[in-house]
């Protein structure tokens, strides 16, 4: 994980961006970059350095030694043997060999999740009193899909080996085969480009490639006998087709938001990179319906006016921080699409912990975005496992692309009497991927210390919040530890932790992002107190048990410092 | 809804059940029965007239009235409007025509899931520090059907009609034409019954049907080109195919319990029953893996050994009361096995708020069972709009049968080394139908009294906990209104309701199921509190506003007794 480091030099300091990899069993820590004299600048240029590998990436000019792709390559391999043996995520079916693109979490992989589903739910859900959640199918009828452009346009070029029968994305092949920018092809050109550059089949070696062909994602299915359906690729269709219900049961207001955390379901034909293409994956996506008339108005606007964006688009070079109303008056973004990016930056900022240098909102260029995304911002976090930024969500201003399509199939007027007059609400969409999210938190937050490994998780995303741990082997030592953890087991998910040395109990507690440890000592009988133990900084405070749950809860909330909730031991 | 109501006569009380009907506009009282003199004596001959009635309907000799059955209709009727325009439910993708066995969640109901799901976690899954949940895939390789058994044996018989290409579950013509128990019949008995009665086709009513089939009830689907998979028709599966990686990763301790709450999708051939014959439907599922040997034995057999269970077997006439003990010393039911059984009932009756009278547990007979379930009690509820008792849940011994399928089919070894030993460990399932407990729900709390229709859910389940009402239209007492309004909704779902006189608020609010209404009054500037009314006996209270947080929370996990909680208003 690449880190910035502050050097005293000879009583001044110059700021260098490091990063741990292990090698073998031993932790090596390599210098990338000179970073500059100031905290500011050193973070800017991080966040270039990181951007520019970025773009190498990405253009698949891969200039980094061999030695560094290895050890990146390990990190990824680390969390997956950490998520594997602590029970976070697997491969699912891995006793029947399991299918790619399928994960399953395990106990503390579904904590992660579910802490990470109420936070979003807590955050952005409840920016507005009239946001809801509903629960619609993950299988719809056709119909449903043909409205959405699905049917006809989900597709991925595909192309078959007529020696061996595998078939592959043609645009991957073409990318494995040094062809830039594959996906701008069209169908004929991939398949001429294929047979001119002589391209062999991966698996067989043959040159005996089929024409390419489009290849529609979704899964279909037959409910009943012969009724063709799918499952959904997104979630957001099994909201748009119910905007009618739940505007007419909230009320009939404007702007209404309603979203969704379920399933999605893609047949990727390679899926890859982890949880980046999954064939089944979670969405949380909220739709907020508005009057296209005030989109350029929010009744909440000066909370973030002055609130810098981190952004940058497909013709700049670099990351720039510009103000929500420089955005609106110069770039002419809107200013109920910026008030929402505003509040997206400041999750994964100040909820999530992202780092600042580690986070973006990347505009699409005209090319990239989906045809009826008006606005179109992917929210970006920096892998390390994958070098480079990566999409973990997305702003969509989607028009009423979504309504008029129902309302076209469907036959159903869809449009609303409101503000005196009947309009066709038009559609900000706030999408996020949560298993990417998850995997960008365990790539953030994983690091190899010289103590082991850690998980510097934030407290309210870790999985177990506390350990309560006994030292000594006594009943009534015990029965104070068994009481401690009764007591504080109602409201939070708290650990029992009663074997191994004490160095070796905090060890799995930082393996698997326990931000605190509680020991029963031989002074808690007599005093009635325990110790907190801190994970980040192993700092440890004095707790009377009588306070210890409100001081946990305040301390897992940021409510309070760590030093000054109770008496700091030197 | 039935209910019993206390006469007095003459100074002497009497006990009645009576039930409310809506005829028309008005709401009509019916006595249905009389229960004698004691409230005891009272409850139980109320649940026997329920399972008469229950018992009447299953073997199709339907004496009630048509009238009667007609306001039983009316009940489901209201439900499902109250639950359409207020946003709990209603049919997916009705701009489509919907297909049926498809419902969607709206914003209110979605509330009310979460809420259910979240006290099953705190009740069900939070039993033994060991019980875990974890997320498996929706999309599940064929091989894990064929262990199962659902590949060769999930199936149901179908008919076709040669005429009009109608299909029909073959059994339920069956039972519609008169026959009992017709899922005892083998396929040929079937269609030589069928041919014999000279049954109609109930579509264009000819008599030419084609011989009974199996119809497999998975939906399949093609992963990547041509890899058939399956939806999971039970959450189950995907928890018993990593029992393996979540033994280790909880540190190999016995009993491990796995839970999931998950959808699970089954093509049924006729949906119907609303809630009961979904083709998409959520399941909450606890697997509790241990060892056999110690099946008579549970850690805290003391706390249930006393507890009276409500069970029916099928050979018995009555539900009975009895103490787990007698269960176990009587009729052989293991104490692990009872003791879970007690929990469920105590999350029915204490937690859910299932009158005791519409609860019972009820043991199916060799007949009625899965193969591989050695012991088998349903949970089951009284619902009003079907009728009779019906399955909500269930309590399975399951054996070895699927651990030893996987093993089989898998060829690896599921056996883990604990106390001592290799163990093939058994399975003891604890299953509920999410969906048919929120009808279960709607039926048990849904009635019409004189001042319109009331959801009088238990608080903790209700979607919205408290509405904040202004009644004053002026600035000074609207910005307490937002304050309250503000302070409560950090950790509580509140509504904020300004418009239409107070009594129609009160309605609004009763209709949904909010239990408490706030309202800021004239006094409220000057005496810095605020009015709560209980939705339940329309009792009001004064609190103070900063005691108002704590008092609401309170109140709504019963801690404190409504008129205790605040001076009470005469």
């Amino acid at each position: 994980m690449a880190f910035i480091v502050k050097k005293n030099i000879n009583g001044k300091y110059y700021f260098y961006l490091n990063e741990n990899n292990r090698v073998g069993t031993k932790v090596k820590t390599k210098t990338l970059a000179y970073l500059g004299k100031d905290r500011e600048e050193a973070e800017k240029k991080m966040r270039e350095f990181l951007e520019k590998r970025t773009i190498k990436e990405n253009l698949n000019e891969n200039t980094e030694t061999k030695n560094e792709s290895q050890n990146l390559k390990t990190k990824a391999e680390e969390i997956n043997k950490i998520a594997l043996s602590k029970g976070f995520f697997f491969p699912t079916a891995g006793i029947y060999g399991s299918s790619s693109g399928f994960y399953t979490y395990g106990h503390l992989g579904k904590l992660l999740k579910n802490n990470w589903e109420n936070l979003w739910r807590k955050n952005i859900l409840s920016l507005e009193s009239n946001f809801h959640e509903i629960q619609s199918n993950n299988i719809l009828p056709e119909k449903v899909f043909i409205a959405s452009g699905h049917v006809d346009k989900f597709n991925d070029p595909m192309i078959e080996c007529r020696n061996c029968h595998s078939r592959f994305r043609a645009d991957n092949l073409l990318e494995e085969n040094g062809i830039e920018n594959p996906e701008t092809l069209g169908l004929d050109e991939m398949t001429k480009t294929i047979k001119e550059k002589k391209i062999k089949c991966p698996q067989c070696g043959k040159i005996n490639f089929s024409d390419v062909k489009q290849f529609n994602m979704m899964f279909s299915l037959n409910v009943g006998f012969n009724q063709k359906e799918y499952l959904s690729p997104e979630t957001a269709q099994g909201v748009y087709i119910h905007f009618l219900e739940e505007f007419r049961a909230t009320r009939e207001k404007l702007p209404l938001g309603l979203a969704s955390i379920d399933k999605a379901y893609r047949n990727e034909i390679s899926p890859r990179q982890m949880f980046f293409r999954l064939r089944e994956f979670t969405q949380a996506e909220l739709q907020i319906f508005f009057n296209p008339e005030k989109i350029n108005e929010h009744e909440k606007w000066e909370e973030v006016e002055k609130y810098k964006l981190i952004v940058k688009n497909s013709k700049e070079e670099k990351v720039r921080e510009v103000k929500c109303e420089e955005l609106n008056s110069k770039n002419k973004i809107p200013k109920f699409y910026l008030f929402y990016a505003a509040k997206v930056q400041e999750f994964y900022l100040d909820v999530l912990k992202v780092p600042k240098e580690k986070f973006l909102l990347r505009e699409l260029s005209e090319n990239e975005k989906a045809f009826y995304n008006k606005i179109h911002f992917d929210v970006e976090v920096y892998f390390d496992t994958l070098k480079g930024f990566k999409e973990v969500g997305g702003i969509h201003y989607r028009g009423n692309h979504d309504l008029s399509g129902h309302q076209k199939t469907s036959g159903k007027n869809m449009e609303v009497f409101y503000d005196g007059k009947k309009i066709l609400p038009h559609v900000l969409e706030l999408s996020f991927g949560v298993d990417r999210n998850i995997w960008a938190l365990m790539d953030l937050f994983y690091s190899v210390g010289k103590e082991g490994s850690m998980l510097e998780l934030p407290a309210t995303l870790s999985p177990i919040k506390a350990s309560v741990i006994p030292i000594v082997k006594k009943k009534e030592f015990e029965d104070i530890a068994r009481d401690v953890f009764s007591d504080l087991s109602k409201d939070l998910v708290i650990s029992y932790d009663e074997s191994g040395s004490i160095g070796r109990r905090y060890a799995r507690n930082d393996e698997i992002g326990t931000p605190y440890c509680i020991t029963i000592d031989g002074d808690s009988l007599k005093n009635k107190d325990v110790t907190i133990r801190d994970r980040d900084t192993t700092k440890q405070i004095r707790v009377k048990i009588s306070k210890l749950s409100g001081t946990l809860k305040k301390l897992i909330e940021g409510e309070i410092e760590f030093s000054k909730a109770g008496k700091l031991l030197k």
